[in-house]
């Protein structure tokens, strides 16, 4: 496998990742009777809602980072971290959701699974550029 | 045309779909005198702002099927389903702006559109895999 | 240096710029005491968070314009107006964090330097479909 068909499927598992805890807030918004435009009203939907939102920004970080770590990092790091940013990334959900002070041990999994990989695109980066 | 001009255009139109929804927010903010930071004040403002908001939401799931379905998926499924996706989001803007109520239709035909992409990238991934 | 290493630099510093801003927000939830899932209850924190929103909102239309560039348009425009769009964003932050009304400046050097990096990145496209 390359690292271009391993960024492929991180990238689709986070689309998934993403459908998911989109579902569980536009649930929460009917469950809880939240009319649109609204944002808040219910704790139950605003963990949802921040759930939904923090997962999609976390996102426009690891995206970029992942299929860079792919042309220029080392192959399999880009599975490894990649598959653990998706596990701590559903603990986050699963954790915020019962409790937001629970959302902490998988937001930290997923932060280091990040720094691994953002590390290793810098160095494959650096790599291309003065060694060759 | 390549899969990778179909991608590059349906990618130009969300990026101008994004402008224009974020045109509408900044317009709404400075007509109904939201004072940033503030995103909430009055119902118009929050429905331009809510709009934006989803459209980025979306977009943050769509343009990297798009990109893994003109790899890997049929070249003609990326055009027609991207442009079925932008129209759906244009309905949605359209839509939820007169009326919150109103805004199923479009939300419904972009998140037909982007099924189609997603379904089509990862069949081509599976085709990619398995078969070579 | 290809545009692509120029496109990968520059996705590597937004990367950084979102780590940025991602932490000013995170710091000012903890300072001001602001709990989750809450977004708003002190000033401070809202500008913090609406620093970071806006930030990774204009990310999305920004990185894949880079990418359509760097694929199609001129080279050295992707460094460039890659460069002041990160120096705009930084300078956006910071006059929003001592006041909203400061915002601008920063924003609009970042505006003009993705309108740039846009017509770039569609004259480079209709180059390549027309002009082969």
């Amino acid at each position: 496998m390359t690292s271009y068909t391993s960024a492929t499927i991180i990238t689709l598992l986070n689309i998934i990742l993403l459908l998911w805890v989109g579902a569980m807030a536009g649930q929460a918004r009917g469950k809880y009777h939240i009319e649109a435009p609204a944002t808040t009203g219910h704790p139950m939907f605003e963990r949802a809602f921040r759930i939904q939102m923090n997962t999609i920004e976390n996102t426009v970080l690891f995206l970029p980072t992942v299929w860079i770590a792919a042309l220029y990092g080392a192959t399999t790091i880009v599975g490894i971290a990649g598959a653990v940013w998706i596990a701590g990334r559903i603990l986050y959900a699963l954790g915020y959701r019962k409790d937001p002070a629970k959302r902490g041990l998988g937001y930290g999994i997923s932060l280091l699974a990040f720094a691994v990989l953002l590390l290793d695109a810098m160095a494959g980066l650096v790599r291309a550029l003065f060694i060759g």
